[in-house]
């Protein structure tokens, strides 16, 4: 930690300071320059309280932390790029895996219709919403268990693993009797809970970044789980929260390039949130193999005009067809194989 | 809801969208414009499917709802503002209360000292963190079960209703014993899991608003909990993620003039967390006040610069004190009684 | 400076960096920590190259400034409060200053009948845009010379001083010839030609914040102007841009109090823009008095629902009226008179 | 326009919202829904008055606008895309040309050398500032005219087209004499004044978008420049301003998708600025030729840990020609030749 003194602090106070320092565990090195006096704090920031409640005292100008807090996570703690098993699926440096299916589970019909068409276009996993997060209480939330039936049923006929979200620490054993993979959606990113009942889960992590989270809470949250046991973690980037309004989210893939450098866990994109209107997935998907992720997750419909949720982004199964065969050359390009 | 269609759309594409509209509940109106088209829908749109998903029409420039989403806690539902009964606290018009408390429950002596002052300083109820949200996996997450029991015996010495915070639905139940009112942190925002559990409670709710929400989801978290049959809910702002950098998060106060508007609920505002710097959190409050809140949450503690989490925006027990007399003149200049 | 290097980083790679902060002019300290070396770098930063750029030696993981880029508008170079003169009117610590007047001049009649009227109410100067920056070229864009012959005119018939935008540095001296204090919008706040013409003139200059600038950036727009030899500066707090819809901007009071610590310079509040909602200005203009401002500026105009400009957002003159006195109670605890 | 009324407005308030959009020359069309009336006002929403002022009538709850106000620009009005001559280059939909060169002007020898070598990478245009908005008056602002000359020559030597920033209106005419496009940065977004004198130019512009500005705003911003008869307008996405920190700006690909959809202008990607750091640029390039950009804008320097500005974000000529080399394969599947 840095901890930057106001211009022409006393002596006295400055030593003040230095003793909190020395309480806290920290070693104090004290740099006097032209005008500011500040003191280098050595010490694992991870390990000892952070120095930043010090801006308590009138004399003290900002703390500036200089390590980053997640470890298990990070290129630092794991130089190569992971691989994450799912099922018969490895997700991993070589590989492109595109995760298909519908926002939520409305019907067995629609759910085997769109698993077996976005399977013979070369998705690899089958999502699907039997819980769903509604901002309005009076939209549909889901089928629930009767979803996850249709979800299990989905994987007897194609062999597709399942991805699917949880909402509550209490249905984690639950889903994951069906789920290959569990889902953390965007507003449940930073719910610990949640991270940590994942975390003691035996099942891979499908974690989506918060809508206003930073990478680094993002990783932070990954940390959340990993710290609790599970290290089977694939992180996706849905869309930030920003103030433009001609998309539903703004696809941060500057956020992507970051995660990618910090740790060593697959990143995936999923732009249809990231963008919320179908005409534009397929460019951004083509940016999002682009940049470098990992994977992709796109949401498609057999009839998205009758879709119970986000009809708006889902893919008709013809559309999806044609994105994954303009993808595949990208793909190539990125030294990857899709499917 | 409106439907605009794009320049020059065919007769038979309208009529395509106007079949549509009809399928899904609604009566279409057509109003043929100058350059556009667009299509009135009229029934009730919490009742009926959203029309959004038209937009993957190609004919369908966009669609526009005009009906808020949330009925329960809407001044239209309930003109007169609402009051809500906290133990023998009642917040309603007329009263100002300020909940006061360490940011964690550290030590029996740290909580039964604060709690002591900041009631004789004229807070009404008593906050302070057992389980904590924190970020990174590594720093202090609260002490639990033994925090809810140092709680209780705050409460036993100075009667002051207790507010704490409650992270899973698991936790409601042995949260409740000792709250009287329980918490939903800004992070848990729209974790519709907890504020179902929540709404099946029969505590008061104290609704943080998620950092990134705007102020209709907000108000569509607190009709999740309404919905469940608890109306008993206080609002609280507590800042918003921006692009500033210089406070930890950015106060809406426009947000609270915007609730105090379109909900009959009490709105609280927290400056502690809104600000995140202890020299700032007296003018906030100022403010809060003047902008017409019904109560503020502020962060006390005895000795901030020790303190486990979030030091740098707790105030020490004198610069409360001082804060309070301070707002007494601007609660009484609007109508409110502080305490 | 503080460079912060990766971890592992080898003692030749460290020379390196120590070399490169020695060429730009600073002394480097370097410390080596548990996980992390960090080279402490003593100079003025304001006077040295930035060592910012250091950041492509692939060893260096961040560079963190510590040091302010502003001198002469902060409370450091000047610790009092300044007060600014404009024409008759004095904007100091102990007096409170409502700017008042119309979005845009669009008659004589319209203004003279405003301007009056506001004076009976309390305001102390009047504003109106004669050169109005607009969105889409096809809106109202102000009478330009003949707005400011009106303005001219209304000074004459009620000695109110005015405050007009100016738009271009070629029309700073046209626009000095009418107006006691030039304005500087939003949408230029970072437009340097235009900042370094007026602090070139020898006018007051009102300077609005960047709807999208930090704190910090308001501030080095400021120092562009006084670095010009012009300190007569005050500036003016109109609503950041956030994800929130609700209101047309997030009015930033944290930043108002920030400003309040960090410079002498007078800081007023626009509520008009800053909520862009008429029902919503008198409690924020309340707020804002109890965050600690020192004037105001808000729009009012006779009959906005015909206004050219910005109807939404002006007071009618019995609002305004209201609204004065509203105010004038909560100044007189701030320790400030009105008018 | 849409003008929606509040629920149970009474039969004659309805009528005086009905008179007022007919005095602003629209024609009403009235449609009463289950809880809500709704106004649908008929007329070219850019020839007449806005109706957004009708929301300061007490029954009014909201105003929604349908029709877009940019018109020269749009898609609508010119469907195929524009090609962009500048000096010998075209721009066009199945080129791809790359603007490379220093952020700033700082010696006849880095420009030259810079020069030779992005012509010999495959770059199309030299970019390099002459006259340079910076954050603190005390930053380096370029060489002014000097940096103009320097720039002439390298045209003489390389042939390479120059595109470099204008800042005021006055010195258009100056630049012009050396600059084959005039680029107008974000800071100067919605200054009009310059805006305007661009759009009076003979030289093609290219307009990079405000860090705040939606898309809207932009296509605006282009708008104010076509209708002043300039319509040799080329878009620049630069990145946006969002809370995340880990890059500098966060690079807006949805709004490029958005943009190319809506306008026939030529959209072109500024990586450097969007993430603002070396390392990250090639995999940002890269899925900006994805998304289906038309072109690049990158920041090069023979040694820019010297660079007297944004070294950090500036690419080594070494790295920039492995960029151009990691692009080409891209670009053509994108059905576009490079240069």
């Amino acid at each position: 930690m840095i901890v930057v003194l106001r211009p022409r602090t006393p002596e006295e106070q400055i030593q003040e300071v230095v003793g909190a320092v020395k309480r806290f565990g920290y070693e104090p090195r004290l740099i006097r320059g032209v005008e500011l006096t500040v003191i280098a704090c050595v010490g694992d920031e991870r390990r000892h309280h952070t120095l930043e409640t010090l801006t308590v005292m009138p004399q003290v100008e900002r703390v500036m932390p200089v390590q980053k807090r997640f470890k298990l996570v990070s290129r630092e703690f794991h130089k190569a790029d992971s691989s994450v098993r799912v099922d018969g699926v490895t997700v991993d440096a070589h590989s492109f895996h595109v995760i298909a299916g519908p926002c939520s589970v409305e019907s067995e019909r629609q759910v085997l219709e769109t698993a077996r068409m976005v399977k013979a276009a070369g998705a690899t996993m089958l999502r699907g919403g039997a819980f769903k997060p509604r901002t309005s209480p009076y939209d549909f939330s889901g089928l629930g268990k009767e979803g996850l039936r249709i979800l299990k049923k989905a994987k007897q006929e194609t062999g597709l693993p399942i991805v699917t979200e949880v909402m509550s620490p209490d249905d984690v054993a639950a889903v994951s009797e069906v789920a290959d993979m569990i889902q953390i959606g965007t507003r449940n990113a930073q719910n610990y809970a949640l991270l940590h009942a994942a975390g003691r889960s035996h099942k891979p992590v499908f974690l989506k970044r918060g809508m206003a989270s930073t990478v680094e809470e993002w990783l932070n949250a990954a940390e959340h789980i990993a710290a609790e046991g599970n290290a089977r973690i694939i992180l996706c980037e849905r869309g930030i929260r920003t103030f433009e309004t001609a998309t539903r989210f703004t696809l941060d893939l500057n956020g992507v390039a970051v995660a990618k450098k910090e740790t060593h866990l697959p990143v995936f994109v999923d732009p249809s949130h990231g963008v919320g209107r179908a005409d534009l997935i397929t460019p951004l998907a083509r940016a999002a193999v682009a940049v470098g992720c990992d994977g992709l997750m796109i949401e498609v419909h057999p009839d998205p005009k009758r879709a119970l949720s986000d009809g708006a982004q889902q893919l008709v199964p013809g559309s999806f067809e044609e994105m994954m065969a303009a993808l595949r050359p990208f793909a190539e390009l990125m030294g990857r194989r899709i499917g």
